[in-house]
């Protein structure tokens, strides 16, 4: 893969952020020139390299009633050297579609000679080791996880973590092309192995989503990505004094951190998970609250936005859920300690002009699951190691 | 790569036509286990395998003022160790649009350190190396290379051959993701390290195709390659009495082969150059004409047609070409020595019906380009390489 070097990075506190880099090429082959790094703008990410950290990833695939057809598809499209991790919040009854997933999975597992884990985010075993670990905030009254892709994420970052893993991927399960899934997972691997310091997040830029109404037409910026990428250069703005427009990737749902990383960062519930990590690594490591760990502050933290070569294409989920993303995201950076006046009125009145709210009115506060690194993950995974085997997709009960 | 192994393969005559073989999973590690060469119904590619046939294939790209970005992508798609061959026919005035090919082209192997040849159809030195190989047939009466892809196919394999490729891949400028590119072009090198015999072809099978056309439909049979893949079999059936519906890529656009199979090869102009592949290939090694060269006979042919993970998303050029495309794609198998009578009287009754030919009528005989072994190579290589380093991308004039 031949991806852009990064050749501009702003500095927010120990956060090292890097403007957009491009794929420029899927593949750079194997005997070819390594040129030298940085030269003439384009990096080589060898093959080998590419795969060393594959092979320390999980991906996690939260999924929910989704086609399988699309299922399958983002399956076979993840590199064989990752562990795949799904959490699924399908319903049982009266058709059972988690054990379909299930099914489906053991099929590529069993072909491929790989392996996954699949589990249900209402798994009885699940609730209670998250309860014993004291992830009460996670944990419903009946002592299963709560809905949410957020929650689903934290079980599968928590499980990658149990099976020894460095590195933890996210991607949706309704994407139409098994190419880009496969061009998101190398891309993450391309990221971690530019990063310098063990905190490492690499979040994905598409690099077209397609409308499809009436002949198609290539949306670069989504009217929601655009506001929420304002509101964020305004945040940072507003605490370095100088204007930027660095952040291009505020929503990115396809994004990987290193575990190190994970596990410092709570997760908003919702359509706030994305963007809260942002706000959060802005709290924490940007220097102006006094908050973050002292080995983050001696190694920085690198963060990669890479735009991919693929377009995005996904399953249609219309338009009603864009106001909700919109108020989801920005709530997390207007209710954020470090957010200025300036930004907060920003934010309201991108809220009221784009309708996502009413007038005068303020973003509600999110419901955010502390970081793993508060609760004891250490039982967790005491309460979780001997269900695992039964959550591998070759486990025929 | 995982593929499913050629489980069923049809013989007629010296051709092993291997039934559809799907693409299990895009990717197959590094350290995976190597399963028993065809246990349980799967293979796996090794990535090795792969880049090894990449770096002996050429692959060729016809292109007619196609925009830019979809060629650029497509670029961006091909495997670094294949040599791209781009073999355009763009317009030149009042814009130059090849120019602003082959400046992407340059642009894409400078920072990618790669090679890649870029030629006009319309190159007088061209058309005159074809002319003094004595392909009068590939020349108008200016010395200059006819228009049509067939005739940019011809121009590109035999410089696939001056380039001392031994294995030559066909893909289209007008698609949408560059993953599927990259997807194709594994998939070619894929069947070339299954076949048994150095004169083998590979055909793509899309996986699906969508329409866009108010929600997401994805077709996996157009109307067009269903009739054509229905008479091929009637036509294979009337000859072994045995009926069979083991063509299914009869009009695979994405296609391959070894330049030992591409010189024995007649090329039809228009849309009936793949069909009128799989015909000269019937004719010539079906073993009922007497007209195979002793060599293919001795090691006999593979045909393999393998189906993508990835769905098939190009430019959408409308439907009024699909006549078009129906009548020349028939016409090669009607007009074939091999045709029977009833396979001429669904031609007939199939055309008319779906309004590709008046009733009463005869389809029209195709045009055919004589096989490259039938001409003067040397001849064109002679007068050809003198020339071959101003084709190159990164020659500046």
């Amino acid at each position: 893969m031949y991806l852009e070097s990064p050749r501009y990075t702003e500095r927010f506190g120990s956060v090292r952020i890097n403007d957009i880099q491009k794929v420029v090429a899927l593949d750079s082959g194997l005997k070819s020139e390594i040129p030298p790094h940085g030269a003439m703008g384009v990096v080589k990410i060898c093959e080998d390299t590419i795969k060393d950290f594959e092979d320390k990833m999980a991906i996690v695939i939260p999924i929910k009633n989704e086609k399988l057809k699309l299922f399958e598809g983002v399956i076979s499209g993840i590199p064989h050297d990752c562990l795949i991790i799904v959490v699924s919040n399908s319903q049982k009854e009266p058709v059972d579609r988690f054990r379909m997933e299930k099914d489906t999975l053991n099929q590529m597992c069993r072909y491929t000679y790989r392996s996954a884990y699949i589990v249900h985010q209402k798994d009885a075993r699940v609730g209670e080791a998250m309860k014993q670990a004291g992830y009460t905030e996670l944990v419903d009254e009946n002592s299963l996880v709560r809905n949410g892709k957020a929650e689903g994420m934290v079980i599968g970052l928590l499980m990658a973590k149990l099976a020894g893993k460095e590195y933890v991927g996210f991607v949706d399960a309704d994407n139409y092309s098994p190419g880009s899934i496969l061009e998101y997972v190398r891309i993450f691997a391309a990221g971690f192995s530019m990063a310098k310091s063990p905190y490492s997040m690499v979040r994905i830029l598409w690099h077209y989503k397609p409308k499809f109404s009436g002949g198609m037409y290539f949306r670069k910026w989504g009217r929601v990505s655009e506001t929420t990428n304002k509101c964020f250069n305004s945040l940072i703005s507003s605490r370095t004094g100088f204007e930027t427009n660095i952040i291009k990737t505020g929503n990115a749902g396809e994004h990987a951190m290193s575990l190190k990383l994970a596990e410092l960062l709570p997760y908003a519930s919702g359509y706030a998970v994305e963007p809260q990590e942002l706000v959060s690594i802005f709290e924490q490591f940007g220097g102006s609250l006094p908050s973050g760990p002292a080995d983050v502050v001696r190694y920085g933290l690198d963060l990669f936005q890479i735009e991919t070569r693929n377009p995005h294409l996904h399953e249609d989920k219309g338009t009603e859920h864009l106001g909700g993303m919109l108020l989801a995201g920005l709530s997390t950076i207007y209710h954020s300690p470090l957010c200025d006046e300036e930004t907060k009125q920003l934010i309201i009145s991108q809220l009221t002009i784009q309708k996502a709210m009413k007038p005068k009115q303020e973003p509600p506060k999110p419901h955010i699951n502390r970081p793993p690194c508060k609760v004891h993950i250490g039982e967790f995974v005491k309460h979780m190691e001997p269900h695992l085997e039964t959550c591998s997709a070759l486990y025929e009960d």
